[in-house]
């Protein structure tokens, strides 16, 4: 329940060539406040309710808790939450022992692509593929929940 | 997933004599929006999450999602709510065919005690015992939610 993740730009579209995953998100917000962010997720046929707390000082670390929901639990719930629905293409690399997830995201935040890696300690190493930019860990607008209620468009 | 729900003062204590179950109840809310409400309960030994929508223009009709979870996992989702977590005794009292749910308030909201019944249409005629006092349906200060974030000693 606790997820170590750390977040970089992305400087070129290689990573596409190297994706052996593709999924389409939806998401939303039932509250994005980062204190308590209560996040409704359709990704593919699945749906997911996800509660995070708060990142701790070094921003890598945070309480995660995730279940599961039937996609026609999810949609209404979706339709629920706050204005300011995401929409993103995720991609999943393989690079050495780890996975990065790259997010292209689509309509007002078209334009911004985040790359994701999930560590087991904020120490671990890891491999830095070519198309891995500046790091953005510590960048409290590339939440999600924050972009939900700034969209890029209007940075 | 819709809640048809009224709610009424109680003015004696007799409901107590009729209960057929009683439950110690703690909770908090993840976001006390009335238009999204999303709320962590622990009772007894068994954890609850719930999501409810906006209530319609009767006061009376709400979407309402809800999933059992752990008490393992309920326990540090609580901890993550917002200031103002409910503690309430809630008694259990069938009265014709229908199950009155009485919750007697204790700590910051002492002395308040709202009894619930769940009907299956917003027509739905159901007995009133005599310990039923003034509808409060419409009230917003009744609102779980509500009190979470104006305790009842303040009001």
């Amino acid at each position: 329940m606790i997820e170590i993740e750390r977040k970089f730009l992305v400087t070129s579209e290689d990573f596409k060539k190297q994706a052996f995953a593709k999924h389409e998100i939806a998401q939303g917000y039932l509250n994005s406040n980062p204190d308590r962010t209560v996040r409704i997720r359709i990704k593919g046929e699945s749906g997911f309710l996800t509660i995070k707390g708060k990142n701790n000082a070094s921003g890598v670390t945070r309480f995660e808790w995730e279940t599961e929901i039937a996609l026609m639990e999810a949609k209404p719930l979706l339709a629920l939450c706050e204005k300011g629905i995401i929409l993103k293409t995720r991609y999943e690399i393989r690079v050495g022992k780890h996975v990065f997830e790259v997010d292209v995201f689509h309509s007002d935040n078209d334009g911004l692509i985040i790359a994701e890696i999930e560590l087991s300690s904020e120490e671990e190493l890891f491999e830095k593929p070519n198309w891995l930019g500046k790091e953005v860990t510590n960048d409290n607008r590339f939440y999600n929940s924050y972009i939900s209620q700034k969209p890029f468009k209007e940075w």
